[in-house]
């Protein structure tokens, strides 16, 4: 119970800074005057109010957190955090319901990117720049969690980054070590947002699109301001910039973070998870052109690889933004889409899946396997690069694979049990669980999530956080053990 | 080279063997008059003289096998038999393309029970009964794999079984050991064969399908003599038998080998497989009666309880019958029964899957690993029952559940890639992988494989082998490592 008001102490702090974020769309509401005013005034009252209140009563439990205060925090932020999220979304838009406004907003923070909303294009600005701006804080948020908070908590084989983490981290005390990797990793994501929205003003988008998709594609999180995405523009140059942007965001924070200070690139080649991912989605691109050519679906080479290229780059980095349909190709195509939106992104970065790290382990672990059945006695030392990996860490990350695999298994079923038709409910529970956002069928990339029932809406937006906590975070809080001195 | 020819040698004799089983269905052919006498007598001296040629031009590289023969010896068992075991389907039905003919004499030998052929009724009875024989004989194959050759080999973690096998097997020759434990199983088998086949007759069925039945329950090979399979009789006794039998069949063979030796049923409560895979199924069928009742899909409980259990229990255990349509059922329970066929049969018994033992492995290893995510420092050892398993072994199982879950979705990549819809394609490879036989969609419990394409008939063919093979039989036989000294 102690633990519980530690965090609660810390998570009151957090939710008024995050109500102080709010200001940012109050003030494009208030220059604009686009009706939107007062619904973040009163959104940054409530907020505000809460998050002081929570810190004011929890005083005096103030105290240097421990790691396993760590789970609860981190859980705690992505599951409260989006109720003070959605209270613009409620506010704004009556006819909304409370399941609705949450998936909103859990899809943000999470960095999914699937929406409830329709007619994007009619919405009052601020209210598109707060969806962005939720996305991008965020992503923020999971750069962090990914580099340097489940890496110390130990889930899901991420111990191995201990060592590769930027900044004077080792055996201090929790806080400060992770201050420190924070900042400079902020300093990147910032600037790297900045250049993707002067690439994407220069492509064509006018400024508040450019700050708004800059935001999402940083954060991976696939929200748009149009209901047709980036089909809006129609325009080959603004989905270059998106490519290399999204690219460039599926990649390590870490890695970017190390070639930054060294003032070179060593760093990317040495990255084990660079090459694969790069390999891997390319040549799908190339392949699916090919393919999409060769089938006709489109009559010229060039077109058939501009589509290809941004819909399977934007489904295998998990953003989820895409310029047609990509549903009605040859159901082989979408299907390896999802698939590649489960592994193909690196382990420091705000996509969502296994990641690459993990199945490349996994892979190399098969392979091990076969030796060992041939030659019983034969020592074969699991590596990752030149790196040589504790049992203990194949271990967890083979559990956490499964787990992976046996989540999206159970909530298909509860999905499909719920009445859903059975490809919309695996491509839900696929492109939840991948932080990924558009699925298939009744959730395809041209439709959205809104006619889910309220019960599916809320089993979709607790998929998106367990994905998103990778599940043993999420897990280790529901154990008695947890709560346990 | 070497090894392909001292193999060949044993294969050739078993070919030879298996050439003279055919002699039964030959008997009843003349004795019945039903015109297929000449199709068994062409099929008997290819098959024969086939063997007899290979044995003969390997004679001189007789030599004790090794285990990495076994490997290879297993591969070519299952690849090439079927080979023969199809001749008399050719023979009799011109009409059948090669495609089908190895499709069904591998769905046979493999007891999977999935069949391309229509029209059953009107076939002629002992080709009806070869069909039920071929899966008899590859359920006596199976039953010695899994208990005494797999655990030799050492696949996916089947070692913790190699102390528990029966009979004087440790540090002898490979060979004998085989022979040994093959005679003991055997004769269980056999045993409940023919109570089996009383069973039914005693229910109400004549002398023919009590046979075949009876062949085709204790392989759980779900071949059966009528197209509506169990629903021609409509019976509920019929149904009681073969619900008691599949259970049974579904346990591990050693232990009814063990308490038919002691005489006794306390091998039974030492089972480490046994209560989950009563429990989960019984528990399923208890539930689902309860859902089609409460949804008006069957107005009488009890009416609701015989459907539910007769389906769930033959999809389960991977026997694959049917006594209704079970794929016009709201689509949740359909999926819940393709997941029960991946994991509650027997490790020891001729179902399909990953099955039970590993399953609970996976289970403890999850129920580790959040364990040792709160106390980094603290050893729980795996076990089963009261077995300690080596991480080696948790390993193993944990990478054959990987392989089993990536076959699956490659198998239904390469489906859906040829032209297959969406739930065809997946629910053939659960369907093959398991070694289940009907699936959902285009191949569901009413219809069969033959709406297939030729090379979809291959790959599932090929998916059929590679589930019964446990994957990495089949594989390591096609790494080069395997090949050299
Ligand atoms: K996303
Ligand atoms: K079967």
């Amino acid at each position: 119970m102690n633990r519980l008001l530690v965090v609660v102490n810390v998570l009151g702090k957090m939710i008024a800074v995050f109500g102080l974020t709010m200001l940012i769309p109050l003030c494009l509401a208030l220059w604009l005057d686009d009706g939107a005013g007062w619904v973040f005034q009163e959104s940054i009252l409530v907020t505000l109010s809460c998050g002081l209140i929570m810190w004011l009563l929890t005083r005096r439990y103030k105290r240097e957190l421990q790691t396993r205060d760590g789970f609860l925090l981190v859980v705690l932020i992505w599951a409260v955090l989006p109720a003070f999220a959605m209270l613009p979304f409620l506010f704004c838009l009556p006819d909304l319901s409370l399941s609705m406004a949450y998936f909103e907003a859990v899809s943000g923070l999470t960095a999914t990117g699937g929406t409830v909303l329709t007619g994007l294009d009619n919405l009052p600005l601020s209210i598109n720049l707060w969806r962005g701006e939720i996305v991008w804080l965020g992503g923020m948020g999971l750069i962090v969690l990914a580099v340097a908070i489940l890496p110390l908590l130990g889930v899901g084989g991420r111990q191995i980054f201990k060592a590769e983490t930027p900044g004077p981290m080792k055996e201090s005390k929790l806080t400060p070590r992770i201050a420190e990797t924070a900042k400079g990793l902020w300093l990147i994501y910032a600037s790297l947002t900045m250049v993707c929205m002067l690439a994407y003003r220069w492509a064509g988008m006018d400024w508040f699109d450019a700050v708004m998709h800059a935001f999402t594609t940083l954060g991976l999180g696939g929200f748009s301001s149009h209901d047709a995405s980036f089909g809006y523009w129609d325009s080959p140059l603004i989905e270059l910039v998106a490519i290399i942007f999204m690219l460039i965001a599926g990649i390590n924070f870490a890695t970017h973070f190390v070639a930054w200070r060294a003032k070179n690139f060593i760093s990317y080649r040495f990255d084990p998870e660079l090459g694969w991912f790069l390999f891997i989605v390319l040549a799908s691109c190339l392949g699916f052109a090919l393919y999409l050519w060769f089938f006709n679906i489109y009559t010229d080479p060039l077109t058939a690889l501009r589509y290809a290229s941004f819909n399977i780059i934007s489904v295998a980095t998990t953003t989820g933004y895409s310029s047609t349909d990509y549903s009605l190709w040859p159901i082989f195509i979408p299907f390896w889409m999802l698939f590649l939106s489960a592994f193909c992104t690196s382990s420091g970065s705000t996509g969502g899946g296994i990641k690459m790290m993990r199945a490349r382990i996994l892979y190399q672990q098969v392979y091990r396997e076969l030796i060992t059945m041939m030659h019983p006695n034969a020592v074969t030392p699991a590596k990752l690069g030149k790196t040589v990996i504790s049992s203990r860490v194949v271990f967890a990350v083979l559990v956490f694979i499964f787990v992976y695999i046996v989540s999206i298994v159970l909530m298909t079923l509860v999905l499909t049990l719920s009445g859903l038709d059975e490809m919309t409910a695996f491509s839900a529970a696929v492109a939840c669980i991948n932080n990924l956002g558009p699925g298939l069928g009744g959730i395809g990339p041209s439709t959205t999530y809104a006619s889910l029932t309220d019960f599916q809406t809320w089993i979709c937006s607790f998929a998106m956080l367990l994905g998103r906590l990778e599940f043993f975070t999420l897990l280790v809080v529901f154990t008695p053990a947890f709560w346990r001195k």
